[in-house]
Formats: C-alpha cells, sequence, structure tokens
C-alpha cells in the first residue's frame, strides 16, 4: 500500500482558474474506486501503487483532452513495507507527538 | 496572500518513521500564528509568502536541531494575484464542478 | 515525446550518502536504452512516456531491493504535444533569450 | 552549502512555450554570481542556503512582472552537515559506482 500526491497542471490554458482541469482528473478517480482526498495543492491518493500510477496516466491525459497542448504533472509516492501505511495513520502519528 | 505546501525529509534517520521530525518542524509552524493543514503528503500554509517562507526556513533547521545531518525540504508555491487565493475556496471549486 | 525528472529517495538509510542508491537505480535506466542525464538532484529522462513510467516504477523497486523499507521517489513529467519537445531544446531556446 | 533546485512555472500565460519566463528568472540568479546550471527541467543552484532563498524569492518576481498573474514556483533543497556537498561531487559519486 503506497501514498502518492499527485498534481497535474496544463501550460498555456486561457486563464489562471485550473479547477475545471483538476475536476476532469478528479473524475477519473473517483470511478476508480482509489481511496483518495483532495487538497488545496494536489489530490492524496492511497492504495496499490500499480493502480495508482496507472489511473494518473489516465488523469494526465484528461487535461489533453481539454485541448492543452503541454501538462506537467507531479507524482510523489511514498512507499512502505515495514508495517502498514495511511494516510490517517500518519497525521495521526504525528498530531500525537506534536500535542 | 500565497498557499505553499512543504515537506521536511531527514536523509539517514535512524528508523522509518518520520513523525517525531514533522511534529518538531509543525510545532514552529504552529507557533507563528499562520493558518495550515496537515496532510499525509506533507503541510499546506496559507498566508504572507514572505512569512511563509521564513518560517519554513526555521522549520527546516529544527531536523538538524535533532541531529540528522543531511535533510530534503520541498516547497510548492501557489501565489495567484488576481483573485483572492484560499485552500477552501480551491478546493470547493473543483468539488462544485465534479458534481 | 516527454521529459520525466525522477528522484528516489531511501528513507531510514544507514548513512547520509545515497550514491549507491542511485547508481542501482540508474544501471536499470542505463539497460533500458532511454536518453537520460543525471544531475546533481535527479535523472531526466526522454523519450515515451509509457516507457519512462515502467522504467521509473523498477528504478523505484531496486532501492527496496537493497533492504530498505521506505522509499520516497519523486516524478515530474513535462509533456508537449504542440511540438517536438526536447531536453536539449528547451535549454537552448532559454539560452538564446537570456544572452 | 546547500544546492537547490528551483522551477517557476506561469499559470495562464498565452503560450506554451516558457522559455522567456525562464530566462528572466535566470538573469536574476545570474547576475547574484551564484554558481547554478540550467537544465531542462529546472535550475540548480549551489551556495549559501539563505542567500539562494533570497534569490529565488525574487526569481519567483520576475514571471509576475512580465503580466502572468499566478506562477507556481517549486524548491527542492538538498541540505548537507556532514561533509562538503557539491553538485559535481555528488555526480561523480554516483558514476563511479554505476561503472
Amino acid at each position: 500500500m503506497a501514498i502518492v500526491e499527485v498534481s497535474v497542471v496544463p501550460i498555456g490554458s486561457p486563464c489562471t482558474s485550473l479547477s475545471e482541469y483538476v475536476a476532469d482528473a478528479l473524475a477519473v478517480l473517483k470511478e476508480s474506486g482509489l481511496k483518495f482526498q483532495l487538497t488545496s495543492m494536489g489530490t492524496i491518493v492511497e492504495g496499490d501503487l500499480d493502480k495508482i500510477l496507472d489511473i494518473i496516466r489516465r488523469m494526465h491525459e484528461t487535461t489533453f483532452a481539454k485541448g492543452i497542448m503541454r501538462v506537467v504533472t507531479t507524482i510523489k509516492i511514498d512507499d512502505r513495507r515495514d508495517k502498514p501505511n495511511t494516510g490517517e495513520g500518519k497525521v495521526q502519528s504525528v498530531l500525537k507527538k506534536l500535542k
């Protein structure tokens, strides 16, 4: 189980708002059934790494489908194999120590 | 007003868990009074860009203070000046289009 | 043709030097035949996006094969489809304007 | 001495080519006297961390000066304090192990 953050950014888009592009990419993720959290700086997905990368590949493509000719996609993978790795667990572990 | 995501990662730490390092960096951010959200992949901060960068510089230092000799810090700045840029506004704007 | 930057970072490695891990990941890339450039902050690969992502998936795995239990891999894709997108072309285009 | 990679990306730019924006940001860096390397995916700077962050803050501003209303700037800091950290040293260390 990996936790992956992804952000898909169109270059040369007609306006400064990107929400319509993010919504299209997110629609693909939503229908995948993978667990995800939308944040103000990207989308965090949890699950099988290969499945996640496959979906991200399709999310990347949605922006070209809207007529954009250049896309910058950033992917950060946190893959931990010594114990269960969940987003909720990571956050709780920090908050407990922060007090 | 900028939205900035930051992640501070120790290299060569004695264990695979990083929550104690994240908690120390977060303590500095918390006492700054800046608005922030801890996610499973980083911390998102909102406010004046110069003030945020100043705090991040100090968050970066907390990991060395714990005896770590190498730190990789990643910062992503989203700075929008044509209209108010808030994390909550960005997320709502996407969700409205996602339906 | 995409240009992709990748960095594979072990968490909880026994020392602060990461070159042996980078070398192992790079060996996989080298034998793929893809065009790449090693920089001090990552590795830049050029070619077919699907082929590159497939190789990066294997590069990510080399660090676990060395006994590391947690790996953070960062991937940045620059995918441009309105004209040929080469690393050399991008750099030359900037230098020409920089004078 | 830190090694820092930076990339400044305009959002909503009139065309897909970004080289004129990169050239303007680079002009600021060039006149700072800091050692840097332009790559196809960003710019790598070496030197005192505070000085570098100060210059990056000014590089970020050059894109707004060209009329762009939204800028995404990504900064990755590799700060190592147990031994000298140079870009050339890092690359050579990997190549030696890669054979």
